[in-house]
């Protein structure tokens, strides 16, 4: 069974657009800037996309192209203008960045309440201590566990989170903690995939290899929710194998499931950032 | 077996005594303040033990005794106090604190390199981020790992962490993925932990729960690190019910094991604090 985004997708857009109307009915405009400090292709084309998404929500955003002939200190300005500006409710700084720029560095500054991928320290500290309502959790665990929901709730729940890293996998097996699911997190140096996730009923995938979740080591009870990006012949493909749907009893597609649910969540991460920094609707 | 705390105890004072002797040869006394906020008995015996043992290593304990008719905005005074006074290097909030005082309100203003316990926001987010280096991490955790080692590495192991509270289980489970383990996270919502732990090599408990692990749920290949502190008919017991320790591989004692060297290494995340506020020697 393919996992559906659309029902959830509506529901957050029409909560977004909802919120962001009552917002500007008072006179506040929700916008966002995103930091682009890269050329790479990929990247350019999933803040086009963005944009374009954020004008139908009725949400301002603002993108700032920062140039290879502007170093590290002017990157650490920036960030700190954004954060003095009260008319910015989030910035997002597009990874990766480009060479001889130090993206942790810059995030110690953001401010973490203007944090929108849920991406600075203190944000992955709180999530860790089971502090989310006080967070900006990353949207992609977020959709993530959302997606997980329509088919059960987690609480005791046996799941296994495929890859560590640190925009999905671990924010991702906090968060499934937080719900108490038993959480069971693998990873590159996992030495038996198929038997350490046999006994989970969710399994998330984000680890960006294609096909690592395969006929191989799935089964008919699984729910496999794939967070994974990568390109294969220039198609976008996750970390489950689509030829395995027919072996597990369901999955998300990619494109069209975890990323889609992701990308309206941004936009309900810049109304929680706006609630944390003492806006009111 | 019952694995052995002495020889790491022993290297980590050694280690923490010459380091010490070091800072003063330069003029530096090494100070910890500990703040204590409760009549509880434990606490006062523990807190008593601590400034013992920090006087044969050679460093200060200031114990202030934050008296009942003291608010809220005293404590978060004395912390801001203690941030800003050069001469002190760590500070430990005893817990639990009295009722009426916040004590997540007054770790989030506590300056995260003086965090001796590494129960800061930003110190948890570190860790979780794999950071470990630029944090300090919690001496529980800490001791359980180094105990783990000393029996096999812990690279692709299974391992078991059953307990989720935020001064063991989290800090523990993400220290452990940072170390390459698959690491299952197991709590009161489990539902099996028999089945949940039988896979898993190295088992770390941490939940306060007497004989939780007990010879119906552990097995011969078990290792055991027993971080469990609870007190019955006024004797310390972990959560390993010893009478199974000869159906494990190994364990660690309580007390004696985990405890032993949790109590060394708050000294060494003194000087951890001191080096990460720029102090050399």
């Amino acid at each position: 069974m393919k996992i559906e985004a659309k029902d959830i997708v509506d529901g957050i857009k029409a909560e977004v657009s909802a919120a962001v109307e009552a917002y500007k009915a008072g006179d506040v405009e929700p916008k966002i800037r995103v930091i682009v400090a890269t050329d790479d292709a990929a990247v350019l084309s999933y803040v086009r996309s963005k944009v374009k998404q954020a004008g139908t929500l009725g949400i301002a955003m603002e993108v700032v192209e920062f140039g290879p002939e502007r170093d590290q200190a002017a990157f650490e300005d920036l960030i700190r203008q954004s954060n003095a500006d009260s008319a910015i409710h989030g910035v997002m700084i597009e990874l990766p960045v480009r060479d001889g720029l130090d993206h942790d560095r810059v995030l110690s500054i953001l401010d973490p309440k203007k944090d929108v991928d849920g991406l600075t320290t203190l944000n992955q500290g709180l999530i860790q201590q089971g502090r989310e309502e006080e967070a900006i959790c990353p949207a992609t665990p977020q959709a993530c566990i959302r997606l997980a929901e329509t088919v059960g709730a987690l609480v005791g729940e046996r799941v296994a989170v495929v890859g560590r890293g640190p925009t999905v996998g671990r924010p991702l097996a906090a968060m499934l903690i937080n719900r108490s699911a038993t959480v069971t997190v693998a990873h590159s140096r996992t030495k038996d995939l198929a038997a350490t996730i046999a006994p989970c009923r969710f399994v998330f995938a984000a680890t960006g290899r294609p096909g690592l979740l395969n006929a191989e080591n799935v089964s008919a009870g699984h729910v496999i929710l794939d967070a994974g990006i990568a390109y294969e012949d220039d198609k976008l493909v996750g970390d489950f194998d689509a030829e395995a749907a027919d072996a597990v009893a369901a999955y998300t597609p990619v494109p069209g499931g975890v990323g889609r649910v992701t990308s309206a969540l941004i936009f309900a991460n810049l109304l929680k950032c706006m609630t944390l920094q003492g806006h009111t609707r």
